[in-house]
C-alpha cells in the first residue's frame, strides 16, 4: 500500500518546510483533505502569489506591497534613526512595543563563515550607503540583531566598518542585554548575569 | 507597522492547520519568501488538486486516486478479511508492518458524543453492509480502532452492532494491547499493565 500520488506529493512539499517532519506532513496532508476545496483554494492562492504580490522595499529591505514600504514613506516616523535588523519577523516584533518610532534596515540573515554567508551574501552594503549617505545623514544606527554569537560578530562587524568609513561622528548602538523581564535570576546563565550587571542603571 | 497584505492572508490560512500557531504560521510564511517560486507554484497546484485528484473507494472508504482502490482490487490480498481503521493514515501505518495482506475499512473518525459525531457521521454502514454481505461474506473483521476511550467504546459498538444484526457467526477480533516494543515497565501505567498480564502468551 502505498500513498496516493496526490498525497504523497502534498506531503513531499510539506516535509521541506523547517519544523515540520515526515509525521507532521502526513497528518497534515490527511487533515487537509478534510478541509472544503474554497479553503484548499485559498491556501493555495496565497502560496502561488506570495512572492508576485510582494517586494523588498529598495530603501530597507524589508518586505512590503509599495515601494518604498509604508515606514520608509512615512513622514510622521523619524526617518534619521536606523534599526539594523536580521529579518522582516523582527521588524514586526519590535514595531508592535510601539516605543520605537524610526526606519529600519533588514539584513535578510547574520554573517556566518560555517554556512558560506558573508557580507555579500546581505544588504549589509546597502546600509553602509545609508549610513553613509549625505542627502539624508542618519543621526542614529541601532544595531538590534539577535544576541547570539552569529548576530553580536554581525553587529560588531558593521560597527567597526561604519566607524572606518566615516568622517565625522554617527552614534551607534547595541540593544540592551540582561535579564529578560519575569526571569528568574537563579536560572539565569553567567553571559546573561555578566550583561545585566554591566548594564545596570540608576534609578531615575 | 502592519504585516503585508499577501504574508497576513497566508499566514492566517497556516494558523488554521493543526498544531500550527500564529508565531509558527508566521515564521512559515517568512520562510516561503525565500522559496524559489517553482517550488513554491509545485506546493499551491498540490494543495489545490488534492481532493480534485482523489476519491473515496466506494468499497472501504480509503482516500484513493482509482475506485476501487489499489488495496480493493488487489486479487493476491485476502478479501475475506476486513481491518478496521479510524484514519487512511492508520492503513499506511499498519501496510507498512507487511505482515497484513487482508482488506480494510476507513471510519474517518471515531463515535464521540461530546463532539456530536455518532455512527451515522462515520462510515459505519457501510462497514455493516461489508460485513453482514451474503455476495462476498468476510471471515474475520478485525477491529483497530486506538486503543483510547473512544476508540473502545467505537469498536464495543460495532462488534455489538454486528453481532446483533448477524446470523450465523462471525470472527470478530481486536487489535492485542499491553506494552509496546521498547518500553520500560517501571514507567507502563496500571491499565496497560492488566491488559499486558491479561493478553498473555505462552512461548511458542
Amino acid at each position: 500500500m502505498k500513498l496516493a500520488r496526490p498525497l504523497k506529493r502534498l506531503t513531499e512539499s510539506l516535509e521541506r518546510l523547517p519544523g515540520i517532519g515526515p509525521r507532521t506532513a502526513k497528518r497534515l496532508a490527511f487533515y487537509l483533505l478534510h478541509v472544503p476545496q474554497s479553503e484548499l483554494t485559498e491556501l493555495a492562492e496565497s502560496i502561488e502569489n506570495l512572492k508576485k504580490e510582494t517586494v523588498l522595499c529598495t530603501i530597507c529591505k524589508n518586505v512590503s506591497e509599495t515601494d518604498p514600504c509604508p515606514i520608509c514613506s512615512d513622514s510622521t516616523r523619524d526617518q534619521s534613526q536606523i534599526m539594523v535588523v536580521e529579518t522582516p519577523l523582527d521588524v514586526i516584533v519590535l514595531d508592535q512595543t510601539g516605543k520605537y518610532k524610526g526606519a529600519y534596515h533588514v539584513l535578510h540573515g547574520v554573517i556566518s563563515p560555517l554556512n558560506n554567508i558573508g557580507p555579500d551574501e546581505l544588504y549589509i552594503k546597502d546600509l553602509f550607503d545609508r549610513a553613509l549617505s549625505s542627502a539624508n545623514p542618519p543621526t542614529e544606527i541601532i544595531l538590534a540583531t539577535d544576541p547570539t554569537m552569529e548576530g553580536e560578530a554581525t553587529a560588531l562587524y558593521i560597527e567597526k566598518e561604519i566607524r572606518r568609513r566615516l568622517n565625522g561622528t554617527l552614534k551607534i548602538t547595541r540593544l540592551g542585554s540582561g535579564l529578560p523581564v519575569g526571569a528568574d535570576l537563579e536560572y539565569a546563565d553567567e553571559v546573561t548575569l555578566s550583561r545585566a550587571f554591566e548594564g545596570r542603571q540608576e534609578f531615575s
